[in-house]
């Protein structure tokens, strides 16, 4: 991997830049859409390349659970496996591991913090989590090394190495002692990572949560290491101020000539306003979820598509739009097809609200090229 | 609409012929998919005239609860309202309102004749059918007339007249008072119809349940009056013995000069016993539905796509298949998505099995061409 600098903005922290992969380049900033089992729910590969989606997220826990990354290894590899010409992420299962235990963020926000009672859990320690599959019963140890063993299987162009995601509500000494696992682990991964690269990246996961001093000391010590870039991990604040906070803060305590990923963040007001703190790529399922809620993105803020006042609107969701629904299809019939829940929705919705990132994306890197942003 | 015969084989009844409509050419034998709300589940309509099918099916009934007929006819009819280039067919709404009432046929004969409660039927009489819409819990009175201006609204290729649909098990003189009824309900669509025809072509629908003296006299009184083809509708059997009997029998009694449609029948077996006894078009939801619960054609028997066996096959569902599907993906990979619940794995499935129904007609027809069927 190869990370390009082609602008830095005047305005902001903001930049353009170029990762080459062995899959093709993905320009950033970007965002990076989740496919969590190998598929961008409702579409085929095919489309989504051709919508031009440069990165792609899939998930390490569920891909090693079903269809088992043997599977996949035999099948020459997770491009191969799903038909991907272009590049795909993976993370190292930690992510998922943990919310098993403690809830997933949205739910501990909620929860206010009252802990989950371990999920499939089994036992955390300095090896790694046991936990049991949904699936079949079977246990399964994920450490550093399995995981990065997985990441391998896959292959994956960038790949994440195994942490500990603590809860938000937590002491700062109890976060503490996470953090210090979290390093320890992610220098393991990086390691077993390094006797065998194959070509992948693997960015290290700043942790700390919303302790800026934790935060500091996470960046001194995995920028210290060989990672090809940096995500940035763990809880980022409950609100969007806190996020931004954070976000400014630890930024500038990363390498500007290696690139970043924010992970789980691509709201777009959170990219727009994080994108001049210079962050270059994002990962969210929010676009593709929304979309098959019926909200569907414009220019001119989001239409919800239920909403009666489509039902017999004859032009396309958002006029201005050039993505093949749009094309296409006219609101009226997209209202229509949520209304009678027809599945063939899901998929006009998500071709809509992906092209329409991939589009604001490349406006965004042209705005930055012209130091607007 | 025009029909033209271009071969009858010297070996059967089966005839390949052509029907020009408004929206192009159907070929015949042909098979029609159904795509009950403007949408063959899971698939966008481009796809599915990309893939060649000539004709589909779409239902009246569930068209006029959602999203009402008047929002399709202000978007100029339905082929403008959902994308469609080519030929449409559309029902009454009879069927499925009757099936309100007595259950569908299937359930019927599970049932063993025990009759449901009615459904959301409100009145059955002479003036037509009253019903209440599930969706809004509106009264709707379904007559000859309104379901003509329904039709007309949509505007398919083919329209079919307002028809009782009788029970399967029904004695024989109440059956005789429903065929009545039926006659005379059809006579009055077909005026309604040709008050207005709008280049669209009205399909008598042959009833008479499995007893052979009705269908005979349904198809004396209705090849007298001037519809365009005739479809073969009602109770066809509980075995395709009965069936195939049925159809052998009720046959000739069609001019063969008009083309004639099987309602509801489209499972391969059947179409293939049933395209030497002379039936040109057969719709069916079976094949797109069978997809969608991983069962996939093949010409070597069906492939259960969840068995285990399919989790490492590295090739195509069927090597020789050159759908867009087989083109591009692994049995392992639709195993996969199959297993993981992803909805992708449905429009991957349906677009196989939609192909292999496309081309097995082009083959039927081929094969009657050199006498083979």
């Amino acid at each position: 991997m190869q990370f390009e600098i082609l602008h830095t903005s005047k305005k902001s922290r903001a930049r353009v830049g170029r990762i080459h992969t062995p899959h093709g380049i993905i320009d950033t900033p970007n965002f990076v859409a989740v496919g969590t089992n190998g598929t961008l729910k409702a579409l085929s590969n095919e489309l989504v390349d051709a919508i031009g989606l440069q990165l792609m997220f899939c998930n390490t826990y569920h891909l090693m659970l079903q269809p088992g990354t043997d599977i996949v290894r035999q099948a020459g590899g997770l491009h191969s496996f799903i038909k991907r010409r272009q590049p795909l992420i993976t993370d190292s299962g930690g992510f998922q591991v943990f919310s098993l235990a403690y809830g997933s963020v949205h739910d501990e926000l909620k929860s206010r913090g009252k802990k989950k009672t371990g999920g499939g859990v089994l036992k955390i320690d300095e090896e790694g989590v046991t936990f049991r599959s949904y699936r079949d019963g079977r246990k399964i140890l994920l450490t550093p090394e399995s995981s990065v063993q997985a990441q391998k299987d896959l292959g994956a162009d960038i790949i994440i190495p195994f942490d500990e995601l603590p809860p938000y509500h937590i002491e700062k000494e109890e976060l503490k002692v996470s953090l210090a696992r979290t390093h320890r682990w992610e220098k393991r991964s990086l390691e077993a990572h390094l006797t065998s690269p194959k070509d992948q990246a693997m960015y290290g996961v700043i942790h700390g949560g919303v302790d800026h001093d934790l935060r500091k000391q996470s960046c001194r010590l995995l920028t210290d290491l060989p990672f090809d870039g940096f995500a940035i991990g763990g809880s980022v604040g409950k609100t969007s101020r806190e996020l931004c906070d954070l976000i400014a803060f630890t930024r500038p305590h990363l390498p500007d000539e290696r690139p970043n990923h924010l992970l789980g963040i691509g709201d777009i007001p959170s990219i727009e306003a994080l994108i001049p703190l210079g962050i270059d790529t994002f990962d969210s399922s929010y676009p593709t979820k929304a979309a098959r809620h019926g909200l569907l993105f414009s220019k001119s803020g989001g239409v919800k598509i239920l909403q009666r006042k489509h039902a017999n609107r004859f032009e396309p969701i958002d006029p201005c739009c050039e993505c093949p629904t749009c094309q296409i299809h006219t609101a009226a019939y997209l209202h229509h097809l949520f209304k009678a829940k027809e599945v063939t929705s899901l998929a006009l919705a998500t071709v809509h609200n992906l092209y329409y990132m991939v589009h604001l994306m490349r406006e965004i890197r042209e705005g930055i090229g012209y130091d607007l942003i």
